[in-house]
C-alpha cells in the first residue's frame, strides 16, 4: 500500500509493514521532550506510574527554556524539581542555564534527532523537527509520563496534505513569509490532525532555517505534524550536527493526499499575520500604517544563526526608532556566540536593541519583554493570540526577521524596502 | 567652621557659608533619579501636587532597570506609565531598553553626576556616586516627587565618619572585599545617616569601578552617604565622562569626625558576606565548604568593566561547575560592547556560563535568576537579606567578582587561589 513519508515512518516505528491513515498505533520512540512548564506535570505522573527508572537515559531531553534564567520563585521551583528528577534518573541530556537553548532549536543543533525519527515533545511546536525528516509533534505532559516510560507512544495514524513548492522566494522573503503564507490560505485548522508534507523542486531554495522555521509552524495550522523531504541540504546538515543513524523516508509516488498544494514560492510575498490568530495574514503591501512598542526578534522559529544575519543586515547603520524596544534573542548559546562572533551584535548593540540570553522569554508571555495594555509588538514568534505576550489587549503581530528590523527602524509594521 | 566634603557640599548647595551636623537645610539639587519601582509612585505624587511640569528637564534621570526588560504585565505597565509620563514632561533623560543599564553604573557613565553634586534617587544605592565626589542619597518615591517639582530638597547634615585607607590591597582583593570588610567591622548600622568619607594615600591604589563598588554599599553599614576624596583618577574619570561643571571639596583638616577608622587595604583578604547581613562577613579561609547551586556576577555594585575583566581571568580555559548556573550580567549597554569587544564574552560563553542583557534581575529577586527553596548563591551584589534573591529559604552569599568566578568554577564558595 502506498504511503506518505509519515506513514512509513510510523509503520517503521511500529514494526508494521504498512499503516494507513486512520489507523491506531503503537510507535517507539527516538525522543521524548519536555521544558519547564511541562516536565514537573510529567514528572509527576511518572511518579505514579512507580518506576525508577526511565526507558532510556539517551532518549529524553529536558531543556528549562521558558520561564529561564528563572524569572520568579515558582519557575525557580519548577526548575529545581525537574533538574533533581533529571539528576535521579541520570537522564544525560538535561540542559543547564549556560548550556540552555530554545528546545527546538537545542534538540537540532545538538543532534539529538535526525531524520526517520520519530519525537514526542510536551510542546505543542515539536513539530519543528519535521525539518529533517523526522515525524515529531506536540504531546501533553502525560503522554510525556508514559513516553519516558515505556519508550513507546500510541498514535492515529495521520492524513497528509502535500505542498508542492516551485519557484525562487524573492529577496527578502523567507520560510516564515511562506509559511504564514500557508496558513492564512487554509486557516489556523486547515490542516487540523494531518499531516504537512512538504517537497517539490523550491525546496532547493530553502535553507534548513526557513524549513525549520516553516516545520516549526505547522501546529498553527492544526498539523499534527510538517515533514519536509529529505534532500541534499538536510543531509549536510545532520551530517553536520548528529552522529546517530539516520534514515531517509520518501513518499510513495501514488501515496495518498486529501489535499494537494501547489506554491509558486517566487509569487509569495512578505507576510504579517496580524492580531490575533496567525491565519490572519495580510501581505506587506497591505498592512497599512500600524505603530508598534517592541519587536522580538528571536523564539524556536526565528532565532537561529539566518535570522539574525537577515536582522543584522537590515539594522546595520541603522537605529532602532526611540519609540521601540528591540529585544533580540538567539535560541542557543553556540548561535549567540556565532552571532556575536560574525560582528553581528556589534550592530545590534549599535543600533539600539538589546541581546538577551536564550529563552523562550517573550513569545508565550513569559518574561524578557511583556506588553503592557495597548502595547503592540511585532515578532518572529509563532502565535499571536488574545494576551499572548502580555495584557488581554496587547497585539502581536507575526512577522519574519526581515520585517521585525524593519518594523523596529521604522517604528511602524515595514519591509526592509522602505527603509 | 571646619567641614567635612559633604558638609561643604551641602552648604554651598543650601546658599549657606557653613553648616553643623545636625542642621536642616533645603538644597538645590544637581539630579532627580528614579527607576521603574520607583518613579510610578513618584508620578503619582507629584500629580497630587498639580503642576504640570518638572524644575529641569536635564535634572531627571529615569531608568527602567528593576524588572527590565518587562518580566510580567504588572512591570510592563509601570515602564509604559512612567514613559509616558517621561514623554509629558520632556525629560531628556529617559531610557529606554537598549539605551539602558542598571542606573547607578548608567548615570557615572553617561556623565550625569559628576563631582560636587547634590544628587537623589528614589533607590537606596544612590549612594553611588559619591565615588565621584557628589553628595548623593536614596530618598522615598515622595522626596523624588518633591525634588522635580521644586529641584530642592531638605536634609538633616550628617555627621561623619572618616575611613583613612593606607597600602596596597593584594592582588584579587578588590573595592568589594575592602567595603565588605569595613561592613562587617562597623555592622549594618555602623554608620546610621552618619557619611563616610575615604580618604588617605590608600585610595590612589583603588580604581574608579573599585570606588564605586564601596561607595554603592554605604548604605548598607547604614550610611546616608558614602563619598570619596576627589584626585587624579576621579578627574580623568569625569573628563573622560562628562561635560557637566564640576567642583572638588576638600574636607577641611580640622574637620570633626565621630571616628576616624584607619584601615590597612595590604591586610584585608578576600571577604565573603553570609547570610542574612551583610555584616556577617568572613575572610575566604574562613568560609568552610558552602556549595552554591548560582553565581551571579552584575548589579550597581559590580557589573563595571574590571569586574568582567577579573571573572574572565579567572573563567579563561575553565568551565562553571555542572552544577551550577553562572549569570553574568554587566550593568551597561556600553560595559556589555565594550566586554564583547575585549573578547570576554567568549570566555563567558565557552566557560558555560550565561551572558543577560543588563538589568538589576536578580540582585532584588526580580527576575534573572531567582533562587528556589534551599537554594544558595554567590553574587556580587549588595544585599543578602533573607528571601532577596528569590524563596524565604533560600540564601545569598555577598562577594567579589574574583571570588563569585572562583566559585563557579569550583561549585562552592572559593577564592581564585584555590584553582
Amino acid at each position: 500500500m502506498a504511503m506518505t513519508m509519515t506513514q512509513k515512518i510510523l509503520a517503521e516505528h511500529a514494526g508494521l509493514a504498512e499503516v494507513k491513515a486512520g489507523q491506531l498505533i503503537k510507535a517507539k520512540l527516538d525522543m521524548v521532550l519536555g521544558n519547564d512548564i511541562t516536565t514537573p506535570v510529567a514528572v509527576k505522573e511518572f511518579r505514579k506510574i512507580g518506576l525508577n527508572k526511565v526507558f532510556d537515559v539517551n532518549k529524553i531531553s529536558i531543556v528549562p527554556d521558558h520561564f529561564t534564567p528563572n524569572k520568579d520563585i515558582k519557575s525557580a521551583e519548577q526548575v529545581k524539581f525537574i533538574k533533581e528528577f533529571a539528576r535521579e534518573m541520570g537522564i544525560v541530556n538535561y540542559f543547564e542555564i549556560g548550556q540552555m537553548g530554545v528546545e527546538h532549536a537545542l534538540l537540532p543543533e545538538k543532534g539529538l534527532v535526525t531524520a526517520g525519527d520519530v519525537v514526542i515533545g510536551a510542546d505543542s511546536h515539536t513539530c519543528t523537527y519535521g525539518a529533517l525528516g523526522a515525524f515529531s509533534t506536540g504531546i501533553g505532559s502525560t503522554d510525556m509520563a508514559a513516553g519516558m516510560a515505556t519508550g513507546e507512544a500510541w498514535f492515529k495514524v495521520p492524513e497528509a496534505i502535500k505542498f508542492v513548492l516551485k519557484g525562487k522566494p524573492a529577496k527578502w522573503v523567507s520560510g516564515k513569509d511562506i509559511i504564514l503564507h500557508i496558513i492564512g490560505m487554509i486557516g489556523v485548522d486547515g490542516a487540523l490532525y494531518k499531516s504537512m508534507e512538504f517537497t517539490g523542486e523550491g525546496l532547493g531554495h530553502l535553507s534548513m532555517d526557513d524549513r525549520l522555521a516553516m516545520a516549526n509552524m505547522a501546529i498553527e495550522a492544526g498539523g499534527k505534524n510538517g515533514i519536509f523531504e529529505v534532500d541534499d541540504k538536510t543531509l549536510e546538515y545532520i551530517n553536520e550536527h548528529s552522529t546517530k543513524p539516520y534514515k531517509v523516508y520518501k513518499a510513495d509516488p501514488d501515496a495518498e493526499y486529501c489535499e494537494v498544494y501547489e506554491i509558486d514560492l517566487s509569487s509569495v510575498k512578505l507576510t504579517v499575520a496580524f492580531p490575533h490568530l496567525p491565519e490572519n495574514a495580510r501581505t506587506i503591501d497591505n498592512v497599512g500604517s500600524v505603530k508598534i512598542d517592541q519587536a522580538i526578534i528571536g523564539s524556536c522559529t526565528n532565532g537561529r544563526i539566518e535570522d539574525l544575519r537577515v536582522s543584522a543586515e537590515i539594522l546595520k547603520g541603522r537605529k532602532v526608532h526611540k519609540d521601540v524596544r528591540c529585544i533580540i534573542i538567539p535560541a542557543t548559546q553556540k548561535i549567540w556566540k556565532q552571532a556575536m562572533n560574525e560582528g553581528l551584535f556589534d550592530i545590534f548593540i549599535d543600533s539600539g536593541a538589546a541581546v538577551s540570553t536564550p529563552t523562550c522569554g517573550p513569545c508565550l508571555g513569559g518574561h524578557m519583554g511583556i506588553l503592557a495594555k495597548g502595547e503592540r509588538a511585532v515578532a518572529t514568534t509563532n502565535r499571536n493570540f488574545v494576551g499572548r505576550m502580555g495584557h488581554p489587549e496587547s497585539e502581536v503581530y507575526l512577522a519574519s526577521p526581515a520585517v521585525a528590523a524593519a518594523s523596529a527602524v521604522m517604528g511602524r509594521i515595514a519591509g526592509p524596502e522602505e527603509l
